[in-house]
């Protein structure tokens, strides 16, 4: 497909052409995109919907004609479907620097957002004697992004109405100066939903710790495309998606991680049957079971969660590390923003994704006011990206199927959509 | 396959062996058997797990391929993603005696009833003007079924921990008489999970209501096999799972119901962002949507969703009604009742369902001593039941794919194993 510039961008768009060969050639995770279904369309929208493994459909009929139709129940002990969410939890884990036993999988970010904020709470509270009584400070804020993606925020305000705090939304970068002995918890985002900003995980956590409260991070736009180095940093919670970076499929459970020290500690505010020590007990006094599985609520989603794990086998290619895929994303990145640079009239739209790499996630988010029409077209164009309200145009990178040439068309369709 | 039986059983084996198959012959409901995958194993296990429509298959194989692999985020809109779980919601309102628009699917059945209740003490506390200011009486109590499935009773323990309610377990028999003006809420359960017996929701909710206080029923063990009728007995709040007669596959998410005069004052303890009034507007203050849709909490599941709103289908064939399939199930527990009253000698079993039909839901449990050992040996020779701690054999009867035949052959490869 050729996209017309203007006379003076088509030198440059001949260059950078040419450079975009030159990267995918010598780029090693370029022959992962043969693992994905993909077409003509420039899928810059992983960040939302990852694509589709190509192994993937064949797990997941085998799943619903064999071990659903014809073994059917037997398939809880015979198919592993009562251990998936500990199993698949153990699969992610290296992606985010996590030691096993740590992550559970299942329900949705928001369930588990308010799982994790609420048995932070309870810990914060446990370890000053439960509301001052032991002496010590009374833990009753909970601190949240104020930039965050809404639903950790509207369920961030469920959890302080439910435990009696009040919550107070900064941005990351005010959290330092806003940390004090009532902060009980503190909810993060590693990488920014809209601007695509990567946070400090490894400088805020210990700020948050300094003051004796509890980091709870939300990783779903980082997990999968860039180190995350959960235990190295000391974390207490997290959470994240699985349908992005990791390709699970749409809506597909995420996942819990509770630190291996903290979890004979962790209260879940929704401490369902899956979660008991003993599920087919079938006792009416409720007893929590030890290890990450605390983090369970109910019945295993199976059909989602083995084409999660399906997907996850994508990470056993020769080659892939999430240092490889970090290296790759910024380069992609630094493309992008390179080509717009270069294909873009000066002015037209401005970058607000952080140009310094170590605060930059995988993706690239460009402010212009009429976003919303500009990305309609673009999607026409076969580019596809997204839109987020009032006024960002969102590209996403996934380092396993995007490639160089994808970001030099999107660049010089997106030149051609904004002209 | 032929079952021997011990010499005096045998006449009572032909004639009860020809019983079934002229009950077969004339059952309206037997040809919809062919919609299942089912092969020489006697499959009573519905109540746990539904065997698997046989269209089912390729409906998720589309899902996969086409709608994710092909479409990927276009799918939210073009293939109706972001509104499956309303829509689906609204084809098992029939089911359940509901008009459309008060039922969304999503989540597993224990966070539907953490929803379900704390939204039940809220709305029980505000009728007294929060506490009592307005002169009312305090809310401050949870009733909840002291034989529920136990997760429900979890989920009830924490509900009250977390809204400063007491919670006391009581048999359904006994709520009448425990209902008080501090009853903000009370849980219960239309069929028992061990015993099969089918409660009285009617005049249970009855009561529930004259003290002015919340009914929350939990529709598992009903749903798909019995009459339920939400709307005609005024029924506040309730939750499902939809992997059990509604044959939705393994861990297929739940549903909410809320009573459309109430849904404006449903406030959810898990305000996610697909409960917004607007959930693309990106906003940081929570604004809830009208309708149902308040009950949703993040991303919908959508290979789960779309397996189950397929699985339904089976619902639109001719002559299928909730009615016709509740005569059958009272004719498929009655005619195994009287089965193993011919077969297995006496005193060997005991029934803890009820004999009578407006006490009994569409499952069969037996006590015995042995019966973790029978029911193994019960597998082995091909008829599928489950064990139910500490003691009880557990019989269900799907009426869409059970037949007599199998019933006949059950009781009659159960003398032989407890023989």
């Amino acid at each position: 497909m050729s996209e017309p510039l203007d006379p003076a961008g088509e030198a440059a768009a001949v260059d950078l052409a040419g450079e975009a060969r030159r990267l995918d050639a010598a780029d090693a995770l370029a022959p992962l995109r043969e693992r994905f279904v993909l077409d003509d369309v420039t899928y810059l929208d992983g960040n939302s919907l990852g694509a589709l493994p190509a192994h993937v459909p064949a797990r997941v009929d085998d799943v619903v004609r064999r071990q659903w139709g014809e073994l059917r129940i037997r398939s809880w002990e015979e198919s592993g479907w009562w251990t998936a969410p500990e199993r698949i939890g153990d699969r992610i884990a290296p992606l985010v620097g996590a030691a096993a036993g740590q992550i559970v999988v299942g329900d949705s970010t928001s369930v588990n957002v308010f799982k994790a904020l609420v048995a932070a709470v309870r810990m914060a509270r446990e370890d000053v004697g439960d509301g001052g009584e032991g002496g010590g400070a009374v833990r009753d804020e909970i601190l949240v992004d104020a930039t965050t993606f809404p639903t950790d925020g509207y369920i961030a305000e469920s959890a302080a109405r439910m435990t009696g705090c009040a919550l107070r939304a900064v941005t990351p970068a005010e959290v330092p100066g806003a940390l004090g002995d009532r902060t009980a918890a503190v909810l993060l985002n590693h990488v920014d939903y809209r601007t695509g900003r990567l946070h400090d995980l490894p400088g805020l956590t210990r700020a948050v710790h300094a003051c004796g409260a509890y980091a709870v991070w939300d990783l779903c736009h980082s997990a999968g495309a860039l180190p995350v180095g959960l235990d190295e940093h000391g974390v207490d919670l997290a959470v994240g998606c699985t349908y992005k970076y990791l390709n699970g499929g749409p809506g597909s459970p995420a996942y819990l991680y509770v630190r291996r020290d903290l979890q004979p500690r962790f209260d879940s505010p929704l401490p369902g049957w899956n979660s008991h020590a003993e599920p087919f007990g079938m006792r009416s006094a409720y007893a929590p079971a030890s290890g990450a599985v605390r983090g369970r609520v109910g019945t295993p989603d199976i059909l989602s969660l083995l084409a999660l794990e399906a997907a996850l086998d994508v990470w056993d290619a020769d080659g892939v590390s999430v240092a490889a895929v970090r290296a790759k994303s910024l380069a992609l990145t630094d493309f992008f923003l390179r080509c717009v640079g270069a294909y873009v009239p000066a002015g037209r739209v401005e970058s607000v994704t952080p140009a310094a790499h170590d605060e930059r996630g995988s993706q690239v988010a460009l402010r212009c006011d009429d976003a919303g029409e500009v990305m309609k077209r673009l999607v026409e164009s076969g580019v596809v990206g997204d839109f987020r309200a009032p006024d960002v145009l969102r590209f996403g990178f996934t380092p396993l199927y995007v490639g160089f040439a994808d970001v030099e068309r999107a660049a010089r369709v997106l030149a051609r959509t904004l002209g």
